[in-house]
């Protein structure tokens, strides 16, 4: 049975789209169960209209809620130890819950897990992993905002750590894996990235099928199963993308609503339409993980529904039922083990 | 008159694409003439196809093409003062055109320009200026992959460059600049853009307005007239967005052919998805600008057609007719008679 811990406060609507989306979730894995976190005067009335999710949910008050645009510093300070976003983190370290979901501000997430669940041993600092929608299905990118900048080494620690949680969540046993680069001869590529492509060569890693570099026209491709980049790029690349995708989304509208013939015509597509809609919705890969921590945490945009909350959980649960914190644990020893025999050979 | 030169053997498709291009572009711009550099035996039948080019144009044989996949060094070295590409853009040093265009390999066209021309004073690296689609009609975006990485100060005179751009080509008097960072508090984003918009903000530029940040999401929203980053992010976002682009139109594609109803819809909805096509084409905003030179020349996408090299050279076009170079030389001569006068006020 997987346990989920909830900060109900997150996000911008909190308790009223993270109570409804629990309750979908739970329509799709009837063997979860919540435990909840948030106000009381504000989250009982709601919940009071779940009684299937009441039922399977312990709910704890806290009167401290994040803001979503307190500082993380800001919001350590006032929320550490006591606010429903610390609280639903510290239900993962105290093995109450096996996975964490909050919609409330990434930098006061990222800093509270960080804080409270630690990074792995071996890992210098956690990535934020998202899930990219492409034409062959899915693929993680990561880091998409964690920490700004990365070197080669910790490039090498997130292509273990995504190709751990491909393994998770697309079920293949040695996933591709790239790093994002630029195609331009001149540059040639961030040295950074030249050397973490070198390293992950050299390391033969088991565990991923390293495929070389990639461009940015490959994220869309679904040419590999995780593409690496460090957290500044990998931000701008995915709001480059949602952005494009909103972009076209407001061109199809306008010309389907110039001419009566369009009109008709859209009419009659609708049902294509509707799957496109659904194709390019959003809220379906709503849910990034953060790598790299003793115990998983999800971020839900904190603008979602109900339903891509229920989408972050989905997530949540899939991580959780596969043991991805495990996966990652494992990888990352068998690497290092082999690591320290090749640097020592003869040590052997 | 606006003088343009032409490296007819560049791009995948060379004098095959570039002449009919040049054609196309000559009835649009009846004024112009052209000085081609080609290898004579490959493009002197396709030109005779053209009397009206063929007549505004002068054609000088260059034995030596640069390949497509020649690194720039390579390309430097055998294609230096002989290759069509040199050629074209020696032509602009000599004054005997306005701008170049050219069709061919980025890396190897960066390093001929910059060894050909030079950067301007006061200006350390040029950097390769896009032309973005966005909602409320287009936006400059630079660099997108002259160099990677970029200080501060480099940042400032992208910003400076890119509003002189702006102001040639939108004819907007103070052109709207924004610098390219993430959202996510915690990072707060990459330091050499925190002090180069503490920079810009001191400066007091008279040329341009400066927004502020902008996110990944605001370069198809169009925020701002100008976005500014270095050239591996600048890169990995075009292609990123090229990659959406093509990803959504291919669900367009498969949505719409899947059913009877749905085709009937699109058939009826026919001129409007035409609409969006053009909307959405990437011909239409092919022509990148290296900026920072001692000369225009413009980058066409290697892979384009006749439409696309001819819309590579309508911006070349107005870069010149609108002079460029000059406005920007003016922009930094002003910025840093600023900015020294600024740096010691009692010496005034």
């Amino acid at each position: 049975m997987i346990r989920i811990s909830l900060d109900l406060m997150g996000g911008d609507f909190g308790p009223e789209v993270v109570i409804p989306g629990a309750a979908k979730a739970l329509e799709r894995h009837p063997g979860v169960s919540f435990v909840m976190f948030g106000q009381q005067e504000k989250c009982a009335p709601i919940l009071a209209r779940y009684p299937t999710l009441r039922e399977r949910s312990v709910f704890h008050h806290c009167e401290i809620a994040v803001a979503m645009d307190e500082k993380p510093s800001q919001a350590l300070r006032r929320g550490r130890y006591k606010s429903s976003m610390w609280k639903a983190i510290e239900a993962v370290k105290a093995k109450e819950a096996d996975v964490a979901v909050s919609a409330g501000n990434t930098g006061a997430l990222m800093a509270m897990s960080l804080f409270c669940l630690r990074t792995m041993a071996n890992i210098e600092r956690p990535a934020l992993a998202g899930i990219w929608p492409t034409l062959k299905g899915e693929s993680i990118v990561l880091d998409v905002g964690a920490t700004i900048g990365a070197d080669a080494q910790q490039l090498l620690d997130f292509a273990v750590m995504g190709g751990a949680m491909a393994r998770a969540l697309f079920e293949i046993e040695r996933p591709m894996v790239g790093l994002l680069n630029v195609g331009v001869e001149e540059v040639k590529g961030q040295e950074e990235v030249k050397e973490a492509g070198r390293l992950i060569r050299e390391a033969g890693l088991d565990t991923i099928n390293y495929y070389g570099f990639v461009e940015g026209d490959d994220l869309g491709r679904g040419t590999v199963d995780v593409v690496v980049t460090e957290g500044f790029t990998g931000n701008v690349a995915l709001k480059t993308a949602e952005g494009t995708a909103r972009q076209i989304a407001q061109y199809l509208r306008s010309a389907m609503s110039r001419t009566l013939l369009a009109r008709l015509g859209y009419l009659l597509a609708k049902e294509a339409f509707d799957r496109l809609r659904e194709k390019m919705d959003p809220r379906k890969v709503n849910g990034a993980v953060f790598l790299g921590l003793n115990g998983i945490v999800i971020k839900s945009h904190g603008g979602t529904d109900a339903e891509g909350f229920a989408a972050a959980i989905d997530v949540g649960y899939d991580m959780a039922r596969n043991g991805l914190t495990q996966k990652i644990e494992n990888d990352l020893k068998e690497y290092h083990a082999r690591h320290s025999s090749s640097a020592g050979p003869e040590a052997a």
